[in-house]
């Protein structure tokens, strides 16, 4: 990556007296030449695809406070919803798509980033929609119901020449951040075994993430890829087999379509194994790492905040942020600096879990050892 | 039960001001007629056989703060322990006995009890002479290595007329008191979800843990009892099935012979699920247990204390106490009043544990779902 006379702007900006200092580059996301003050104010567009609970109890109100990005425009199906929006965000007519108008804001020079925050299985149609529109594109997890579908979004980002990152904000976490270095800095020495689980009692079972069709699975999709993600950032490696099993319903005819509770078992090249438990009945939510001379843990660990943690020397001292404005932010910083996304948020890493997730329902179905 | 008269003798004891009340029976464990006076002052004899580790850092410094049990001999293969243990302890030569002279100590009037804290293969044995020489017993977990041995245990103490305990100390401890209460009482609802570990990192790889044929298995016998032991009394049910996993060995040399780590999951009737872990080279030491309207845990668990614990509504607070003086003094104070043991810590409570622990071996051997 070219790196434009750093110094002689650094010292530039020194002479100014930031404290905190930024390096912009010399072009914006859309390769207009820019000037430093320019680009330090300049905030990308983004327009929300879904505007469900995650968009409007979440996403809207980060958006409030995000630095390199602003609500600009919404995508819903729901002309109720788009008033109310419109109103509470004050987000001009123009900038309103319903699912069928959508593509037209390949000519909408206020969206630079297209977030997709639909139910899983429309991900892919989505995603791969807006780069063809020409726009960034971030994607909640789990990123696809299939691994075909992650390699066709990776594959249309690419040929339209556009970043497309995955929603894993706990990667912009402070404390989350802080038990991936305790973990693959060897803090404790080597990890040597990994509680992760993530689990909740979901209510209304009328909603989409009970549908297989539409969510691709149950828990293991929506919370338990977080606990997949725990157990690969806190040893920095790629599970090389798993085991699982579904445990009985006790519901049948509210889980007649996904599992209920399901555990899964990996293990990791250095020898490190995990366990894990992921429900739509109990609540857990918990990363826990016992390595040769200690522990850490994290306990909230996967949810909006605060997280809470610990090790065998005491509490884990973190800043409490917003996760979705970190995350947006973060994405948004990479794109204006015309960066390449860091590999842990992006599409490739999201395709990695979901051959994980299908993993480990091959497993519990099976029975059977799967190796990756 | 024949209940003498209580409240007179209640009544009596106020009258002198006794703020913790007894309520002593009216024979003492050899039958012998006494007075109130003579019952709250007498204390069991208790003789340790074995002398390693557990019966020199726990028990014998326990016995020390026992109000109805003692020290009184030892049982030892090793004369410089012997001469040791006699001059801490105050042990007259008439109470040490060998291996091979042990069931003399049928003849000794000071001996009341006899404790076997010898490695798990050994336990039917001298459980079954300590009864043949008429004495109570008290046998440390695991009870044995196979069920049908701990059924022979429990025949020859039937057979004696005398009481067979197993080391569950944890069943007279605060902490887990209170959460099998907020457990079996549904205090926070049903009791959907149970992670129940405990594991460490084994030193001495020559100790008799290590062989198969002393120790019956490897963290799964020594630990991960206390886990079996955990997902039961917080649900106060039974489980009708397991899974369970080995997983590899990252260490084969030190692990020949019995399992390094190991994981397993219960299904209980009302339709509860457990997931644990168990580890001869990780630590972890959780009870928690996920409810339909909240959460208990405790972390420590299973060890010797303090155990710490906190529910969704706030930190569990009860008094930290010698686990091991608290459960002896338990067991004797019954035994001096003349009354049955509690049902869940005899020799019953013992088989039950171990065939469960043979069930998930047996599960964790086939890949199977084994039914209990």
């Amino acid at each position: 990556m070219k790196t434009p006379t750093p110094l002689s702007r650094r010292t530039f900006l020194n002479t100014l007296g930031a404290s905190a200092i930024t390096l912009p580059a010399l072009t914006d996301v859309l390769g207009r030449p820019i000037t430093t003050a320019g680009n330090q104010d300049r905030k990308l567009g983004i327009a929300l695809v879904g505007l469900g609970s995650y968009s409007k109890n979440q996403l809207a109100p980060a958006l409030q406070q995000t630095k390199h990005c602003r609500l600009a425009g919404i995508v819903t199906g729901t002309p109720a919803k788009a008033e109310e929006w419109m109103q509470k965000y004050n987000i001009p007519k123009a900038n309103v798509y319903e699912y069928k108008t959508f593509d037209r804001i390949a000519d909408n020079k206020d969206i630079d980033v297209i977030y997709v925050v639909l139910p899983n299985s429309m991900h892919a149609e989505f995603v791969i929609r807006a780069a063809q529109a020409g726009k960034h594109v971030i994607c909640e997890k789990p990123m696809a119901i299939t691994e075909k579908d992650c390699q066709s979004m990776i594959d249309a980002c690419k040929k339209a020449n556009k970043q497309l990152a995955i929603g894993y904000r706990l990667h912009y976490e402070p404390f989350t951040k802080e038990v991936m270095r305790l973990g693959q800095e060897k803090v404790f020495g080597q990890v040597k075994f990994i509680e992760s689980s993530d689990a909740f009692r979901i209510g209304d079972p009328t909603q989409w993430r009970m549908k297989k069709s539409m969510a691709g699975g149950g828990p293991l999709m929506d919370v338990g890829i977080y606990a997949v993600q725990g157990a690969r950032y806190v040893t920095g490696e790629e599970p090389v087999s798993v085991t699982a099993q579904f445990s009985p319903k006790t519901e049948p005819q509210k889980f007649k379509d996904v599992e209920e509770t399901l555990f899964w078992q990996f293990r990791f090249p250095s020898g490190a194994v995990s366990n894990s438990t992921t429900s739509y009945t109990a609540g857990v939510e918990r990363l826990y790492a016992s390595c040769e001379k200690g522990w850490f843990e994290l306990s909230p660990a996967f949810g909006y905040g605060p997280l809470k943690g610990r090790t065998s020397k005491g509490p884990i001292e973190q800043p409490v942020v917003n996760h979705q404005a970190m995350h947006m932010d973060g994405v948004c910083k990479d794109l204006l600096d015309g960066k390449t996304l860091p590999g842990h948020i992006t599409g490739e890493e999201g395709k990695r879990d979901v051959r994980l997730l299908q993993a480990i329902y091959r497993a519990a179905e099976t029975g059977k050892t799967i190796s990756l």
